[in-house]
C-alpha cells in the first residue's frame, strides 16, 4: 500500500526554472472559474440531483476510455458490466467489477485516464491510497459512503467545481426538457445545450429517415422535401437557442465541404427518403448540410464546431453486442486545405461566423490547420482533442499550432467529458499543462513572464468566453 | 512601458548544462559571413540605395507573415494600407497603419515573426522598448529618424549584416538589369540571382501563353514547337549564370517528376499554346519539366531546389482584391517516395546533379525525405521552410532528420525572406537553434563538443557555400 | 587523436533529476538478459563457430545503415566493396575500405549507426579511440588481432552478451539445418527460426512462380492449386514449430487485409501460376494471405507479426548491380485503420491471436497504431522500426503511443538487426530509452519510482518474453 498524495508540481518539467514559472503561472489560473463549452454530460443528473449510484456506475461504466483499455488486455465486456444489446448476461455486481478494475488499474500508468482517475480519487473524494487489487474494497467502501453524502449530490459537486458554465450535447429532435427544467428550478448553475443535427444531416446512418421523421413530428409538420428540412433545422436552432444554446456541434467522418444547387440538394433528399441514396450522395449531403450550417450561424449567430475523422463504431462485433461509444471509434487521416476550401472561401471571411474545427490527426496541426486558422477570420483552431487530451498531446498542439496560429486563433480547452466528476481534473491538467507550456516559453526569453500570466488567463477563462460567446 | 533587453541566451534550453554549451556553441558561429542562397529581396534597393520610405513600408506592407494574423484576427486588409487590384480605397496614413499594428502587437508572442521583429527593432534600430499601442508613436518616430541615416542605407545595412552573398529569385525573362547595375557599380556586395521559370513551367497559371511569349520576345524568336521552349529555357539559364547565378529553383503544386516522349511533350505544348491544356497536361507537364530541369542542371552545372506543396492563393477573395503572396497560401499533404522516383532513379546517382527539396509538410522529414537524402547522392534536404522556420519548427527538423540524414545530405539555412532587414534576425534564431539542438547532443554525450564546433561551423557556412556553389 | 571513453550517463536528459532516476532505472534493467525475438542474424555462424575474417567484413559489408549513408556523401560502392551482381570489379583490399570508412567516420555522428558502431568499438572490444582516418590502420589492427582471439568467436560472443533466445528471419522453403545443427550441437545457445514467406504471398515477386515451385518440392508434392498452396504452408509452419519457432514475419508493401471467395483465391492463384496477374491480383493476394496467416496463427499459435510500409529497392541503379537491401528501401505514408479492418474485425477479438503490428511512418503511431492496439485485443504495437530505432525515434514512439495504448499494449524492443555485433550496444540504447522515458515520467510526478522500476523491466524483459511467447 503506497502513499498516495498528488504533488503540487506535477506534470511540470523537472528544470527548475521552467518549474518556478509554471508554478508562478499555474497559481495565477488555476482558481479560476471552469468554463465547458463542450461535453457530453447527462443534464438530467441536475434535475434529479440524487446521489450517484455507486463507484462503479460513477467511474467506470459510462467511461470508454477505461473499458477500451481493459478490453484491450483481454478483459471482456460481459466481466465489466458493460450492458448487451442482446440481453446477453453480463456481470451485476459493482463491487467484483471495481476489483477486477482495481486489479488492472496498473495498465492506465503514464494515460491521461490515470491521470484524472487519481486526481478524482484523491482531490475529490479524499481517498488517501492509490488503488490496487488488494485496497479495491476498502476504497469501494469510502467511495459509497461520501457518494450518499449532500456534499457529493452533483448540483453541490458542481457549485464545488467553481463552474461558470457546462454545456451539453444534444440532438436537433430534443426537448431540452431537463434544461428547461433547471432553468426554471431556481438553481443558478448554468446547464446550456449545443445543437448537434448529426442523426439528421448524415446520410449513411441507417436511420436517417425515422430521424427525419420524428424532426416533422418534433415541428409539427411534414418533411417531405428539402427546402422545409432545412426551414425545420433553422426552427430547431432557434428554439435551441431560446434555452441558452450558443454553438452547434458537427461529428462528421470527413470534413469535406460543397454546395449543391438547389435541385441537386433537393433529388438527394428525395433519394434518402426512398432508401436509395448512393455513397456519393452521403458525402454529398453532408458536405452541403456543412455549408447550410456555416449560413445559418451567420444568420442566427451560433458557433460552429467540426469534429471530423473518427471511424466510429471500427469493431462490427462490440457495436452489434453493446452499441456505440463503447472505445471502438478509431483516428483516420484527415484533410483540411483542400475539404474546407469551400466552406471558407464562401464563408471564411464573414466576421459573423465563428467556426471551430478539431482533429484527430495530429499530422495537421502545423501543416494545414495552423495556417488556415491563422489566415481565414472565421476560423478557430479547436483545443487537442480526445487521445491528444493528454500532456503529451497538449504538449504537442502548442509545439505545433503556436508558432503560426499564435495563441488567438486558438479558442481555451474543452473537455469533451462524459464522466461529470472528471472536469476538475481535466481542467487541472490542461491549465497545467498551458502554464508549463508558457513557463518553457518565458524559461527560453521568448516571452517575458507578465506575458505569460497575461496569455495563461486568455488560455484559460477569456478565449473560451468570447469564442462560445458565453 | 516595459524594458526591453533581448537576452543573450535566448532560446536555448533552460538546463544549465545544454544551455552552457549552447553559449559556447552559438559564440563560435554567431560572427560568421552570411550566406542567403535563397530569399525574395528586391535587388532594386541596392541600385538606387534610397533611405527606407517609412516603418510602415518597410516592415509591414511587404510582410504576408505579419498581416496573415491581423487579418485572422479580424483586421481589414483596407485598415492595413494592402494596395487592392481593383483600385478600392485604402488606408493611405503609414502612422495609423502602424498604430494598428503595435496595438495588435500581442498577438506575436510565441511566434517567430514576433522574434524576428523584436531582433529588428531592439538589435538594429535600438530600440529600447517592446512595441504596444501606447509607444506606437514614439518608436515610429524614432525608427523614421534612423531609416533617413546614412547607416540605414541599404547597402551600409548589406555591409553591416555582414553578407557574404545575397540571392534573390527571378523569373526566367527578367532582364536581370538591377543585378548587372550593382555587378558594375564597383561596390562589393555581391547579389546573385536565381533562375525560378515557374511562371513558363506552370502550365496552369492562366498567363501561361503570354509568358511563353514574353519568354519568346526576351530570346529574340518565336516559341513556336517545345524544342524551341527548351532550347530559350537553355539560354535563360546560360544568361543567368553570367550575371552570377548558381542556382534554379521550381515552386510546384507537387513533386511529381515524369518523363514524357519527345512528341508527347510536344502535343501538351502545343495543346497549352491553343489554350486547351487538361488538368492532366499540366500535372505532366510540370512532372516533365523537373526532368528537363535535372538533365540542364547536369549539363551546365546549376543547383537545383524543390520547392512543393503550397496551396498558393488559397482564399479566392484576397487574391481578387489584392493579388498573390498576401499570407493565404497553405501547405497540402506531401508525397516524395514516389513522385521523386523517376528524377532520382534517373539523375539521382549522378555526380554532377545537386537537387535541394523543401517541404511543408513535417511528416515527410523522417518518413521520405531523410531516407531519400540519406541514400541517393545528388538529393539534399533543404531547411526547415516558411511556416516550420522557427524555432520548434528548426528543432523538430533535427529531430526528425538527423538520426537518419545525418547533418550532411542537409545544407544550412535559407531565409527566404521578402524583408530584407529581416535577414541578419532570421539567421540569428537559426544559428541559435542549431547550437542548441548541437548542445543537447553533448549535454547527452551523443556527440563531443569539439564534434559539435565543427559541425556547427559547417551548418552555419561550410555546407551552404558548398552545396549552392558560392 | 581523442580520448574516447562511453559516457556512463549517455543519451540520459541532463536535467539533474530525469539524469538521477534515469542512471537509477537503467541500473535495474541493464544486466537482464537479452531476448532477440525478431532479427536477420545468419545462423551459419553459430554452426560454424568459426573467427569473424576481418573488421571490414564484420561491419562494414553486410550493413546497410553504414554504406547508405557513405554512398549519399559521393562515395561509390565499388571503392566499399560491395560485391556486385555482374561481376563488376570492385576493390577487394579490406583495409583499404576499411581506411575509407574510417575517414568518413564523422558523417555519422548523432546517427544510431554511429551510437551502435561506438558501443562495439569500445565496449565489446575495448578500442580506446574514437576511429578517424589517422588511427584507421592502428584500430584496424587491433581488431584484427581480437577476432581471431577465441574470446571473439561466435559462440563465445553470443554468451558473454548474455543472449537468452535469438530468432532468425528464414523462408518458407529453408531446411532449417543450421537451427537443427545448433539444436543438436549440445550448445546451449538457443537460436530459433521465424517464419517469413513473403517469397510465396507476394504475388509481384518476378520469382514467385519459382518460389512456389521449390516450396513445391520442399513438400513433396505439385502445387497445382491454392488449397494445396494453403496446406503446404501449413505444413512448414508446423515444421517450423518443431524447430523452436513461435513466430511468424510479413513484409508487405501495404498492409491492406482483404478475405477472398475460395473461387476467387484460385482464380488469382492460379492466373499467377501462369505469369498473367494483374496489378489488383497482387494486392488482393497480399490482402487475402495475410487473413490467411490469422486464421494459421489462431490454429497453431505462432504469434504474426506484419512490417509493412517499405518501398524496396527504391534505386533501380543500385538494384541491378548490387541486389536487394543495399540501403534503397524508402518508406511510405501508411494506412492501418481501413486496412487492417478486416482482419481485426474478423479475428481481431479472439484472444487466441497476437499480430503485432510496426510502421515506418511515424504520423500513424498515435493516429491510428496505438487507438487500435487499445482496443483489440489481438493487436499490440511493434517497436520502433528501422530508421526510427534511435534516440529521438524510440522517444517519440513513447510520447506517441503511450498516453493512448499504455506500456501493455507494447512488445519489448527488437534489435531487427543483420550485425551481430550490434546486438548489445541496441539493447543498450533501447533501455537507456526506455528508461530515461520513465525518469521523465517520475520525475513530472506522471508515475512513481516503484512503478518505473516495474514497467523497466516489463519492457526489457517480461513483455517480450510473454508476447512472442518465448
Amino acid at each position: 500500500m503506497s502513499h498516495f498524495e498528488l504533488h503540487p508540481d506535477r506534470f511540470f518539467d523537472s528544470d527548475s526554472l521552467i518549474r518556478g514559472y509554471a508554478r508562478e503561472i499555474f497559481s495565477s489560473v488555476k482558481s479560476l472559474p471552469i468554463i465547458s463549452p463542450h461535453g457530453h454530460v447527462d443534464p438530467k443528473i441536475f434535475v434529479d440531483n440524487k446521489p450517484f449510484e455507486n463507484p462503479t456506475q460513477l467511474f467506470i461504466t459510462p467511461d470508454h476510455y477505461l473499458f477500451r483499455m481493459l478490453y484491450s488486455q483481454g478483459i471482456s465486456m460481459e466481466a465489466l458490466g458493460i450492458p448487451s444489446v442482446n440481453g446477453t448476461e453480463v456481470e451485476k455486481d459493482p463491487r467484483k467489477i471495481w476489483k477486477l478494475f482495481a486489479e488492472n488499474y496498473f495498465l492506465f500508468q503514464g494515460t491521461p485516464s490515470g491521470i484524472w482517475l487519481d486526481h478524482e480519487f484523491s482531490i475529490i473524494f479524499g481517498i488517501r491510497e492509490k488503488l490496487n487489487g488488494s485496497n479495491a474494497d476498502k476504497i469501494y467502501d469510502e467511495l459509497n459512503e461520501k457518494l450518499i453524502s449532500p456534499e457529493f449530490l452533483p448540483r453541490r459537486l458542481f457549485e464545488k467545481f467553481d463552474i461558470e458554465v457546462l454545456s451539453t450535447t444534444d440532438g436537433s429532435t430534443d426537448s431540452l426538457e431537463y434544461h428547461k427544467s433547471i432553468n426554471e428550478s431556481g438553481w443558478s448553475g448554468r446547464v446550456i445545450p449545443c445543437f448537434r443535427p448529426d442523426a439528421v444531416t448524415d446520410l449513411s446512418n441507417p436511420n436517417w429517415k425515422s430521424n427525419v421523421e420524428l424532426l416533422g413530428k418534433v415541428c409539427g409538420y411534414e418533411i417531405s422535401s428539402f427546402q422545409i428540412f432545412i426551414q425545420s433545422l433553422e426552427e430547431r436552432r432557434s428554439f435551441f437557442k431560446t434555452i441558452g444554446c450558443t454553438s452547434t456541434d458537427h461529428g462528421v467522418f470527413s470534413p469535406f465541404t460543397h454546395e449543391l444547387s438547389a435541385s441537386e440538394a433537393e433529388k438527394i433528399f428525395q433519394r434518402g427518403l426512398k432508401g436509395k441514396s448512393t455513397l456519393e450522395d452521403e458525402n454529398l449531403f453532408t458536405a452541403h448540410m456543412l455549408m447550410e450550417m456555416a449560413r445559418m450561424s451567420i444568420e442566427d449567430g451560433l458557433v460552429m464546431q467540426i469534429h471530423p475523422g473518427s471511424y466510429r463504431n471500427h469493431n462490427p462485433v462490440i457495436f452489434a453486442n453493446y452499441g456505440a461509444d463503447k472505445g471502438a471509434d478509431i483516428p483516420m487521416h484527415e484533410e483540411f486545405t483542400f475539404n474546407l476550401k469551400e466552406l471558407l472561401n464562401k464563408y471564411g471571411n464573414n466576421p459573423k461566423l465563428t467556426v471551430i474545427v478539431f482533429t484527430l490527426d495530429e499530422s495537421t496541426y502545423s501543416r494545414e490547420l495552423a495556417p488556415l486558422s491563422g489566415h481565414y477570420p472565421s476560423m478557430k483552431l479547436g483545443p487537442a482533442w480526445w487521445f491528444h487530451d493528454s500532456i503529451e498531446g497538449m504538449t504537442r498542439y502548442r509545439q505545433m499550432v503556436t508558432e503560426t496560429a499564435g495563441f488567438y486563433n486558438t479558442v481555451g480547452f474543452n473537455d469533451d467529458t462524459r464522466a461529470f466528476v472528471s472536469i476538475p481534473a481535466r481542467h487541472d491538467l490542461a491549465r497545467r499543462i498551458d502554464s508549463n507550456f508558457l513557463a518553457g516559453l518565458v524559461a527560453r526569453h521568448i516571452i517575458s513572464l507578465d506575458e505569460a500570466f497575461s496569455v495563461a488567463k486568455d488560455l484559460t477563462y477569456n478565449l473560451v468566453k468570447k469564442t462560445y460567446k458565453l
